[in-house]
């Protein structure tokens, strides 16, 4: 998947438009968004006054140089034109976008590189793979867009060969119904080209994790992707109408209807599998039409509590905003521009229908009986906090350079137990960082989605590093995270998945007769265990 | 489960408010409401002109000349107080309430009896029974409100003797969550005391499904029941929080948030699990503020297309009415009383927080543009249906008793397939009906629900029956209807779950490897075989 002009008649004619930028094989997103040199010593300069800096840039390990493991398997020959084993690809697939996997990979160290990587061009290639899988004992980890935070496209378990299945080149919108509103997309389409395609038909699926420009439509699906809709339908699970899935027992394909009381929902036990029990390869989703009407503000509460009561109420007025974010005062100090330790609310309301304005007057009439105000200070947060949104991953890669812990967690609980999470969490991590590193971590968060009975909080925890032991500390800073979660009632993740970081978490959190109904599952669709193994399952 | 007063000091003292109207062990509901002889003769002299009738009334046959198959099991002595195996309470639990159960019922064919009822009080009672008929090999046979019209509690393989495990004494809301709007509730709770005792916090799950005064909280989960809702959160699963189910391989219990992406949601896989995987005994449930503010109106549509498309409109506006149930035009002549053919639209739209008058006119002006009128001739549509809706079962008990075949079955498709199947399942069951009574069949369509990328449509069928072979004709009419529903892209169930009845087209709908993990997912969960059996698997 390179960069290719082709010289056609004498002009050069763009072969793969998708693929002309070059992706950061050890970071976020496009290489020529990393932060350079400068760029990083002015962030140094902004970061010191708050978190202690040793000077030191890591510098980005040149892929030349990195020695990865030797490769222990040969495609047969019928994939020969669907596989791949160079040092570039196997380097790229090796893990996913976390913190944890920037350090590594500026480490240098690619331990868990796959053995090979497979491009499967249809759905055919798909079983190929996976019959051959299932006779040689080979891994197989589905691959969309690469950007889990949780392992989940990486195998840890060395004791077979790996096969990373790239599912890129199943990409495009299928077909377009316009009447129903539903398109059929392939898997492994990402954000960017399914708004393009629909776009030309008035139409968004309108499906924004922060992930967008680098996830695909199967990566939303295997993990239960959180979009950018605040309250209301945001999860890609209401969104997925039918389901294709290849699993080693035969391909799955659900009838596409709005709505059934057929039995269990196949979708839905498809719907968050990780690539343990098949590999989606098309949907029909559900899309509507681009909004005409926009209404938005921005709410600014001197008191964190009210805030959080605004939110709740808004969550339980029934007025679907779009946008419903709350940030807390360092969230909204970072960025939404706050300097006073004031919480920002930020609120939208769109429809392709009918105008909105009467709702967002009604959302700020809710907003100012808990003390919010509307003013000149707010007026550009939304705006603001926008931009840090889309541009937080690329800042998380230099501070990692420069020695920075930085890293978020998520999880959702109920209205009545969010201060306490709240507080439990922040206190935990805070204080494990000053155990760990001398001096406490410091613990943003933001409510990202909001619903009648709960929000989902979204935690930025950044943490004085030590050189050699990142990946040590945050890993103990996760822990304590993770168990003050636990012990207050949230879920392991509202939208990041399981992978194999939350793995531990989740088997508590699991009820015991569901674990045991999807080991019974998953035994009987692959028996050879040969998808994603050590997630979810086994 | 008697009337019983107790006299303390002298004054007569409700023992059981609950349970001292009496049931009808033969048809639905309340005893007392079922038609008389007088009230029987009016509902013929209405019906005659459209349906030949042979001037018989069906007499109800006395429980006492009732015989029942012998029984074949003893409760265990730990049991003993919480089994019965009187004629009257076998009898009850026979059947759910389709027509093909009345009839049967009627004709004293009480064959599928079970063997025993059991009433468990407590979570220990339900593991008590699974445990000794695990161990006996005796079928269970899970019963809530006993409403369903799928065979949902009819255990038709009499190779095994069998136990109605009626869920009625675990009842009554257990826990409110005001700040959470959230509510703990007993699986055996009937739909109007559940109203009722939110009602004192202001609440309401608001889940009205037709059968809402005789069916259970844990009866709709079982069965993913659609409430009244017309878009928007309509199914309970979107209502529940989290479940609690014991199953043979022990007890299940859900963590209590408003999402999750950690795994395929267990919840997700209990419902509609139809009492085959385990035995749901509570759930959180999401409740909601009382209604304050309502807008109501009903539109009429000289041709169906147009209310059929300016339905789709709103479907898709994002307005969100509350009810949007389209009659056509023999459903408005029953239900709504219009004279000339014309559809009907009833409207509505309600809010515990904001007006919602600019949401009705806004309605209007997208029917308007389709059409439609708002006038007098429709002004008490949606009163007058509202009164047929409720009185519509016990209205088909009389008809049944005059011979008449009336029955109800539904769907969901999408909105570009619906015209194609509306009229192949109006032409495949009027047609059917002429075959085998020598009449056509009359055939009417509501849709109960739309979605933005589709409708649930309702039919009601009336044909003329023949003593004795009412159940024989009904069946082929149902294979009429279901074979075209399939053909056209619907589902066999669109709330009104699988049973046995629908059993052979669920198969055929069902992903072949969602069967193939169901399948392993009972063997795990209940290796004796024992819950619900002939439902979804085995």
């Amino acid at each position: 998947m390179r960069v290719r002009f082709s010289a056609i008649a004498g002009a050069p004619t763009l072969v793969d438009v998708t693929h002309v930028r070059e992706r950061s094989w050890w970071g976020w997103g496009w290489a020529d968004q990393a932060l350079d040199g400068p760029a990083c010593q002015e962030l140094a300069d902004r970061v010191r006054p708050f978190i202690p800096l040793d000077g030191d840039l890591t510098p980005v390990p040149q892929l030349g140089a990195v020695s990865l493991p030797p490769c222990r398997l040969r495609s047969p020959g019928s994939l020969d034109t669907v596989c791949g084993s160079t040092t570039d690809e196997r380097a790229a697939h090796t893990y996913g976008k976390a913190y944890r996997d920037v350090i590594r990979a500026l480490r240098g160290d690619l331990a868990p590189a796959p053995d090979l990587v497979a491009y499967p061009r249809d759905e055919a290639d798909v079983t190929a793979v996976l019959d051959w899988a299932t006779a040689g004992g080979v891994a197989v980890v589905p691959y969309g867009g690469g950007t889990s935070v949780v392992g989940g496209v990486e195998c840890r378990d060395r004791s077979r060969p790996v096969v990373s299945l790239d599912l890129s080149r199943l990409r495009g919108v299928v077909e377009v119904d316009e009447v129903s509103l539903a398109a059929r997309i392939r898997a492994g389409t990402l954000g960017p080209a399914i708004e393009d395609e629909l776009r030309q038909y008035g139409l968004t699926l309108r499906h924004f994790p922060q992930s967008f420009e680098f996830s695909t439509l199967g990566g939303w699906i295997a993990t239960r992707a959180g979009g950018h809709y605040a309250t209301g339908h945001t999860h890609i699970d209401d969104m997925v109408e039918a389901v294709r899935m290849v699993t080693p027992a035969g391909v799955s394909t659900s009838l596409r209807v709005p709505a059934s009381a057929a039995g269990p929902s196949p979708d839905r036990l498809w719907l968050g599998s990780e690539g343990t029990l098949g590999v989606i390869t098309e949907a029909w989703v559900r899309v509507q039409r681009r909004p005409r009407f926009v209404a938005a503000s921005a709410v600014r509460f001197d008191e964190y509590a009210d805030g959080v009561a605004a939110t709740r109420d808004l969550a339980q007025s029934g007025l679907q905003p779009a946008n419903c974010r709350l940030l807390d005062g360092l969230e909204s100090m970072l960025g939404a521009g706050s300097t006073d330790g004031s919480s920002r609310l930020l609120l939208s309301f769109e429809s392709a229908d009918h105008d909105v304005n009467g709702s967002l007057a009604r959302a700020i009439e809710i907003c100012r009986g808990h003390g919010g105000r509307t003013d000149e200070s707010t007026s550009d947060s939304s705006a603001r906090w926008r931009g840090t949104f889309l541009r937080a991953p690329y800042l998380r890669d230099g501070l990692a350079r420069l020695g920075v812990i930085v890293e978020t967690f998520e999880t959702a609980c109920t209205w009545t137990g969010f201060a306490e999470l709240h507080a439990a969490v922040v206190e935990a991590v805070a204080s494990a960082g000053g155990d760990l590193t001398g001096a406490p971590a410091v613990v943003g968060c933001r409510l990202t989605h909001v619903y009648p009975d709960g929000p989902a909080p979204y935690f930025t925890v950044y943490a004085a590093g030590r050189r050699g032991a990142e990946v040590e500390i945050w890993d103990e800073l996760k822990v304590a995270a993770s168990e003050a979660i636990l012990a207050n009632g949230g879920t392991i993740t509202h939208h990041h998945a399981v992978g194999r970081d939350h793995r531990p978490w989740y088997d508590r959190e699991r009820p015991g007769p569901f674990a045991v109904a999807l080991r019974a599952a998953k035994a009987a669709l692959d028996p050879a265990g040969i998808l994603n193994p050590g997630v979810l399952v086994g």
